[in-house]
């Protein structure tokens, strides 16, 4: 609380210095404990000058997440009233669906700075380096089995909203779970749950968004298909900021689906790039190729095969066919 | 291995007495092996006579499952052919979901004496005294998350033909996870699952079957709803037998499954009591009330309300309206 405000005041003063007198004297607390909360602020990774007879002034600000940032401003109903920081996890997902089976609120947020055993679908793996954003939200909605798919594109249409308003940049999502920048992936999502037969218990639905990292620590086929918002705007992005987008679109985005997921997949169905487009769908051992027609109540692809027949895919890997 | 040769042994000799030089003898082994292995089935509840001079025999057998008991004769393709018994537990289908997690096999069985936290569907309790069958099995399905609930009908099949075929009674499927005799529940079946927004990780289909249990135990609301085998037929059940029966059962109605779920749900509409009846459903806060028509191909209950309409369930609970 303390270190907030005197963090908040520094930053106002910009370049000038202020005397731990006056910061004692605006919060109302003790110079031992203005003190103690700059030391703490430099133990956050803060560079802060300290010069006797002159006080103190920030000079750089550390690029890490913080609760209270994140928080500052962010108005949601229920997403992110909980949140939860990890400097390094195995895997935000993994950590998030043992808090939901722990109990947890719906609505909690985990993050972490990096992860060492970040997930994919099917089983592959997200490469997490530092600068990006890598989140896993628990929802527990009471919706039917087979309406939780749809939970993932909600997201989808929550980060491709969130990422056009905080970066000015056309993002598109690519049926099921991607969100692409001018053809290269910018992010992923991935749904776990656990359920019950008939019961959707607890949900948990991961981001990954490649913000301002390096390029070039990814391997060259993943490089080749990846895209960072550093590099699509050639600009480093705050990704305090960022988040805060996401989270209030997700808010927003999670009350509309649970009203009526017809209006979700309204918006979904504007913000995506596969409907209309000759793809073929891998999966489950065989491939099909075709027009992608639209998607189901389910969130299913419809796709007309050039024998005139319709599929209807629940899961696979979609390719864009260019011909 | 010995210590069931020798059982096998002295179980075939009945109440003639064999020495131990005899028992040594015939498996092979020094009589101090014999008289150690001896010692080990007293620890598992045998009662054996030792008089010096005469020999061994059994006057008295332990009621608790065995493994190697089991796995006689089973011939199962999947099911069972991993085996974990528990005097106590809290409830299989917990253990065996995090068993699961950790990659245990498809077809893994987790058995229980006895539940200190047993669980039946959305959130209810199984109470699990001594006597009855408890237990888990893990499948990994290659099968859309939609198909999940036929797992929990398939489940049905399996327990109401091992039943009718191992104890001669006429036990019937009520939709959607209950076995019943003469109208009163035998067994109740909870699955399980953790899954991705399109493919399933790994689902545990769990069973209780009230046996040899005293129905005096439950508290009356429940027991007037419940009956056990032992109470149906009036004769105490080899419960390692029928057991046996329900997993080769499962074994066989599995494989149908994913062959060929119509087929699975075909044999389901034989067993079951609910369609054709007239019902009311409960679920998702409204009552519905009609007639049971049918199944749909993902085990949702058809029922003709009474204005012509027709309605789906997923889920609910379902009272056979007697007028």
């Amino acid at each position: 609380m303390y270190k907030e405000k005197i963090l908040n005041i520094l930053r106002a003063s910009r370049s000038a210095f202020l005397s731990g007198e006056e910061l004692a004297r605006k919060i109302g607390v003790s110079r031992t404990m203005v003190w103690k909360h700059i030391k703490a602020l430099k133990r956050d990774g803060f560079g802060i000058d300290a010069v006797p007879s002159q006080g103190y002034r920030i000079i750089s600000e550390p690029d890490l997440l913080r609760q209270n940032e994140i928080k500052t401003g962010l108005k949601t109903r229920v997403i992110g009233k909980e949140i939860h920081i990890y400097p390094e996890i195995s895997s935000t997902n993994t950590r998030a669906m043992e808090m939901a089976s722990d109990n947890a609120h719906a609505g909690t947020v985990v993050i972490a700075e990096t992860q060492t055993g970040g997930k994919g679908r099917l089983g592959r793996k997200w490469i997490s380096p530092k600068g990006n954003l890598y989140f896993s939200v628990i929802l527990r909605p009471e919706i039917p089995l087979h309406k939780a798919p749809l939970i993932t594109l909600m997201g989808a249409v929550a980060v491709a909203s969130a990422i056009r308003k905080a970066c000015n940049v056309h993002a598109v999502i690519k049926w099921p779970n991607d969100v692409l920048i001018s053809g290269k992936k910018v992010c992923g999502l991935l749904t776990e749950m656990s359920a019950e037969q008939d019961r959707i218990r607890h949900i948990v639905l991961g981001i990954g968004v490649d913000v301002n990292m390096d390029l070039d620590v990814l391997p060259t086929d993943v490089r080749m298909m990846t895209t960072s918002l550093l590099s699509e705007t050639n600009k480093k992005i705050n990704r305090t900021a960022l988040l805060r987008e996401i989270l209030r679109e997700l808010d927003h985005w999670y009350q509309v689906f649970l009203h009526d997921s017809a209006d979700m997949l309204k918006a979904w169905e504007n913000l995506n790039m596969t409907i209309g487009s000759r793809i073929a769908v891998s999966g489950a051992g065989d491939v099909l190729e075709g027009l992608a027609q639209g998607v189901d109540t389910e969130g299913r692809l419809i796709v007309k095969l050039d024998d005139g027949t319709t599929r209807t895919v629940a899961a696979g890997d979609v390719t864009i066919v260019k011909r």
